[in-house]
């Protein structure tokens, strides 16, 4: 049983050095095609982000992260400071890509570091950021197994688990161990309108792994949680602040409120836990997208001609709402979160039960 | 300022009795383009019922009545029994397109009866089931209109509405009325897939009568409940019982429980009032549909290959969740809904607070 290409970031995107391109597998159209796209210039890099090229909060951070040594490349032949200027000119481009995830933030910030840092000591800046990118994507990879290893100790034999848009490689890591552990599951993907992750990533990942899985439209779960048919809710989060509530895909919001009402446990994949420097959950900004996305499909308009669109990407589940945030270092209740950053573990330490 | 074509049933389905055939809209690609559809056998008018080439109980119904007249202008030649025998089949065909809707069995009923009267005076049951159709498809205009002023009587100044699917005549007649009051209001439409009767359907009337209105996707209502960007929360009902619960478009019950746990009142357009047949809302019967439906948009597959599909049509929301039904004889608790029979006013009667 292989995992799929989704599992281990370096087969979806790296930064070749050879021709000093960033490659990003094109997840718009992944799982029907796999066609990857070349970026050679910061604006580029910055498309392939906000384009949804990539997607997913540690992903698109690493595309961010090649950004910056792309920089150092583009800049080679100039003197020290006129590359600085240009490293941090690029960092800054990609940091306004998209506002709510915290991992773009700290990729391209360290990438930044550690490129200006080789400058200081003579060194190659392309070099510096690359190497440190590749061990972020690493250490993600590392992070991403813990974790979805630690939720497949949550789920039982029998479990149908409802997800909204694609929760990465901790998903996948997760159904992977359950199968590992002849855990008998099935998967439901709400299909996550409008690029229909859902639809494509979470269950193209099902199906590789050999989970029964099941797709509906994002106005069906309700009609699912009232007639019993889920026993789960599981769902990434782009950012989890230190109260414990977690900003993810619109719509988790809402099902969260259905999973209460109906008794279900809502478990956050919490990949390597919460932003320190975010308080609260309404201290996240939430994106708010070209509202012509909303509007038509596959480049055919859809919607009535006059209507106007509105597209917030993401929402924020407030604490009350989540039963467990699962992370690398193992389950904590929103409320605990606070101690992941507390206790100094290593990651491959044993999860904690809640 | 005009009506929406969708507002007088007979613009957009009707029997033509020169020709023998029943005119459909084509609803699955209006208001992107105007096309009829004509029926010229029993078969394909089941098939413009069962593919949403007509969508809404009241209008599906008409064409399902219409059928019967097809029927008898079919039997032309026969003798009395056969002809009996060619109307009942054709009845029971159409009947068996769609499970949910009340007002199907009424009308194809109602019109099997007045054919099968008609063959026993020795009259034509053509003509007699579509005199039947004609006067319903007039009776249920009149109860639309009667419906949806009595809804613009609880729409305020500054209202912001979500719509689930399209709430048909009775939406089209509460928005142009609360626009002729003067009211500021807007509307934001669910996109309602797999069809997108939010984005097309109820979208163009909003645009249509002159009120802002916006689309977003069956994902995106919870957050703008937790931004509380809206006043009320308005859909119509395919079948509502007697216990005041109420069957509509699947999703009408997440976005009812949502508009509870932020204080936004649902009314349901309830048009001619509960059905005196079906006790209390379990007893609804809720119609899968074809899972494939679920697995492309448009006619290109988007869900990943491997995945199965889940296609519940209808939802039922519990009586407690709604906060009014509005109908042509005013307004009621869902708990008073009974009285709607039990009061044999005519519908021009002046509309009962709540």
């Amino acid at each position: 049983m292989p995992l799929p290409l989704t599992t281990r970031r370096g087969d979806t995107l790296w930064y070749d050095r050879r021709e000093g391109v960033v490659q990003v597998l094109d997840r718009r159209l992944y799982p029907r095609e796999r066609s990857y796209v070349a970026c050679q210039s910061i604006a580029e890099v910055a498309h392939a982000i906000e384009a949804m090229i990539v997607q997913g909060g540690p992903p698109l951070a690493y595309v961010g992260g090649y950004g910056v040594a792309l920089a150092g490349a583009l800049s080679r032949g100039q003197g020290d400071a006129e590359r600085r200027a240009a490293i941090r000119q690029a960092a800054k481009r990609l940091l306004a890509t998209r506002p709510t995830a915290d991992d773009l933030q700290a990729v391209v910030d360290g990438a930044r570091r550690a490129a200006e840092d080789a400058i200081e000591r003579g060194e190659d800046p392309e070099s510096a950021a690359a190497d440190y990118v590749e061990g972020e994507v690493a250490r993600g990879d590392r992070s991403s197994e813990a974790c979805g290893r630690a939720a497949a100790g949550m789920l039982d034999d029998g479990d149908v688990i409802l997800t909204h848009c694609f929760a990465g490689a901790a998903l996948n890591w997760m159904l992977f161990t359950a199968v590992e552990q002849g855990k008998q599951i099935k998967l439901v993907c709400n299909e996550t309108r409008p690029y229909l992750q859902g639809a494509r990533l979470a269950a193209a990942a099902g199906v590789e792994i050999g989970v029964p899985t099941t797709v509906i439209t994002d106005n069906m779960a309700g009609y699912c949680f009232s007639q019993g048919m889920f026993t789960k809710y599981i769902t990434a989060a782009d950012r989890i602040a230190m109260d414990g509530a977690a900003a993810n895909k619109v719509g988790t919001y809402q099902y969260a409120v259905l999973a209460r009402r109906h008794r279900v446990p809502f478990f956050v994949l919490g990949y390597d836990g919460p932003d320190p420097a975010t308080p609260d959950g309404a201290a996240i900004p939430i994106e708010l997208r070209d509202p012509s996305e909303v509007l038509s499909f596959n480049g055919v308009r859809v919607a009535a001609v006059g209507a106007a669109g509105f597209y917030p990407a993401f929402d924020v589940t407030p604490p009350e709402l989540i039963t467990a945030i699962v992370t690398d270092r193992g389950v904590f209740t929103p409320a605990q979160i606070r101690a992941y950053h507390a206790e100094r573990r290593p990651p491959d330490e044993p999860a904690r039960a809640i």
